[in-house]
């Protein structure tokens, strides 16, 4: 069992990441960051590191580039509990449409989907 | 703080009421169900029931045939800390769009929503 979360150094990916591990730490499980693949050298430092203080087990798997497919591709190959999202708030002209790649993973998704805002 | 949470007979609605219960059992908190408007008596008096089996701190607030407005405004005015909500599966064939009851939530929620399937 693990909790699933892609790694994005936009304010909601890093919102989700915050979430998942809080999610870890109360379900006592493991963590599978999914690398959005735009991450520099020192972004993915910082990334272990964090994971390692956070002091949860941890792996980062190599995305493709299409992190919706990955996130559910992952949630399968690791039998996850859980996948966490960050979705933007609306703007009070906001659209109403989810992103299609939030769409996807939530429709798509093994398992259930937190979806949380910054 | 709660978990806020539809009452609907649909499978997917079950499965949202069953994932919310667990939620509020883990988080020792209290659940808020909004009543879809729907329900017969005896639903009515089966979810009572339930709630009380479970154990669980909660309240029930009528709908008013909105659910996806009557959730989001549930979760502000109880301060709550989750929606769950559940969603179809897509079938093999399905079409690549949520629900827009279910957009509407994970847009405009308080607080985050765990989006759950039967």
């Amino acid at each position: 069992m693990a909790i699933v979360v892609g790694h994005l150094s936009t304010v909601e990916g890093k919102e989700a990441l915050a979430a998942a591990l809080t999610e870890a730490r109360q379900r006592d499980t493991d963590v599978v960051v999914v690398s959005s693949g735009g991450e520099t050298p020192q972004e993915s430092a910082a990334l272990a590191s964090h994971l390692a203080d956070a002091g949860l087990e941890h792996r980062v798997v190599e995305g493709t580039g299409d992190l919706a497919d990955d996130l559910v591709r992952a949630a399968s190959e690791s039998g996850a509990e859980l996948i966490v999202i960050g979705l933007r708030r609306r703007s009070p002209v906001g659209k109403l449409i989810l992103g299609s790649g939030a769409q996807r993973i939530l429709l798509d998704a093994p398992c259930p989907v937190l979806a949380v805002k910054p």
